[in-house]
């Protein structure tokens, strides 16, 4: 087990594939892998953000510290023979996500590439009994099949040593009121990535898959649009992190070599508690965060449950008042 | 806590759907709750069957122990006002199964069920790359959606103290190579369940989900029709149980109010380490079975891990005979 977790990732040269990488994760880890000297492909739909994409990536980039109040410019580019590509195509399908494949080898002579971040994804929280069958079929397309089909088609190249890195959420190792459309697409790619992890060993394929927590990017800007206020509630004890914070976690855990990926406190202790058979990093870390989630999980399942229960007069009437009985 | 825990279920003169419930799983519950005086009304596809079903419901029914080798006949009705119905129907769309939960109620004044047993599904192991688009999809359908969209509508009937029971699988714990369509649709099931647990308390409605082990049942000798033989050599140290036997552990679980069911010692060992915020029923137990999982998983992952790679060379031929890389 240890030469496993020994063996460290270095992107420098290798080529690799970012889907959703125009913006929000994507586009952050997208900026480290430059830095890191590799090649990058990005598929995502819009034309114009993609543009953008590129531009920030190939051209100075200009990073605000915050913390320092200072401005200074980061060339992201180490090397002249870097080869950085957007594409704008459909994830969401079977023979989309193939043809989107095909035009990423194709400018590396039609060889797949060295790794594959699937970043692509989105989610619309709402009332489970709100949803009409689109919804709910959208939510498993834009939370799981947006990137398995990519890894499907990863796989069926064969490549070796290559990477499938897949992105799940917190809300792929637990869930509450108001994700009936997003956490079971967000377990299924658990449940793709575990069994993937063991299947692709016959390929010398490394699978890993990412559960961030709530990530400020315009994805989570669109989503609080349907989000429902009860929870809003809930989450508000989620402090959030920026996209370029979560990105810099993935990537860590990547090089790392870890199965399972998390970025902060509350999703490791959801992933300590959830961990099953799979691989272990740090036992003595992974076996102290299964015993804190051993006593805290059920304290915060308690305040869940009665914030729920205490929302059934206000979620009655506001059923009513849109005309849902009637 | 404890006050939900002591809350029995008795589905005497209830009315409970169940999909699925004209063999294996499904058909043993329905005969488990005709014993305990519960109206039945069965939901799947295929009429013989049905038919077979609602006569070994109705009917005196021969039960053949085996360990005393005796036959006794055991009627299951015990009143005359008990009403078993069955249906073919499909269940794979959110209209199939919106017209299907409509039959079932028309036969009980519209009132929909107290209780959904949502038993239907089926399995295609197989290798990943070896799977076409369909086979994805399908494995999505007739692993999820068909659970998943009479949840929808159960959901949508608001009817108090009702209970929607999901049916997953050990697979929808931990998953290893063979099962890329099926474990990430009963990864989702989990996600689902876990969800409604906690959303449909907004409407009094309990939730319930079964990870059942492998079940000798029709749907097992299914699957192993395509089940790789690797896939066969791992799962060789799982006993497996009898349909009866998997009834039984399921509505146990149901009475007394747990919320993830599990029937046996393994999956039970797969439950605690993968518990992460679901409400628990024995603390003490499920902490004990944490630590043995915390120990035995990484045994159980290590020798599945070693015999993946082990068989490499096989499969690279299996896969040149089939001319997949022609």
């Amino acid at each position: 087990m240890l030469g496993f977790a020994s063996k460290k990732w270095n992107p420098s040269e290798k080529h690799v594939y970012i889907t959703g990488g125009s913006s929000g994760l994507g586009l952050s880890l997208a900026h480290i892998l430059a830095q890191k000297g590799a090649h990058i492909s990005i598929v995502a739909r819009n034309q114009k953000k993609l543009d953008e994409a590129l531009e920030s990536i190939e051209a100075n980039y200009e990073r605000f510290c915050i913390t320092v109040t200072l401005t200074f410019i980061q060339k992201l580019r180490v090397s002249s023979s870097q080869i950085f590509n957007v594409y704008s195509h459909a994830l969401d399908s079977g023979k989309a996500s193939a043809e989107a494949l095909e035009l990423v080898c194709k400018a590396h002579g039609g060889e797949a590439p060295d790794a594959v971040f699937a970043c692509a994804g989105s989610s619309k929280p709402m009332f489970f009994v709100e949803m009409d069958e689109c919804d709910l079929t959208d939510g498993m397309t834009n939370g799981y099949w947006i990137q398995a089909w990519t890894a499907w088609k990863m796989a069926k190249e064969h490549k070796k040593q290559a990477k499938i890195v897949l992105v799940s959420s917190t809300l792929g190792y637990m869930s509450f009121v108001g994700w009936g459309s997003y956490s079971p697409a967000k377990h299924a790619l658990r449940g793709l990535a575990d069994t993937l992890h063991s299947e692709l060993m016959l390929y010398d394929i490394d699978v890993h898959i990412y559960f961030p927590a709530t990530m400020f990017t315009p994805g989570y800007d669109e989503e609080n649009k349907t989000k429902p206020e009860i929870v809003r509630r809930i989450e508000s004890t989620d402090e959030g992190q920026t996209a370029d914070q979560a990105a810099q976690a993935l990537y860590k855990g990547v090089v790392n070599g870890h199965t399972h990926i998390t970025g902060d406190l509350i999703t490791a202790l959801f992933s300590a508690s959830t961990r099953g058979a799979v691989r272990r990093h740090n036992w003595l870390l992974e076996g102290l965060y299964d015993f804190i989630a051993y006593v805290a999980t059920p304290i915060w399942r308690s305040s869940v449950d009665r914030q729920v229960v205490a929302h059934r007069e206000q979620h009655q009437r506001y059923l009513t008042d849109k005309g849902f009985f009637s």
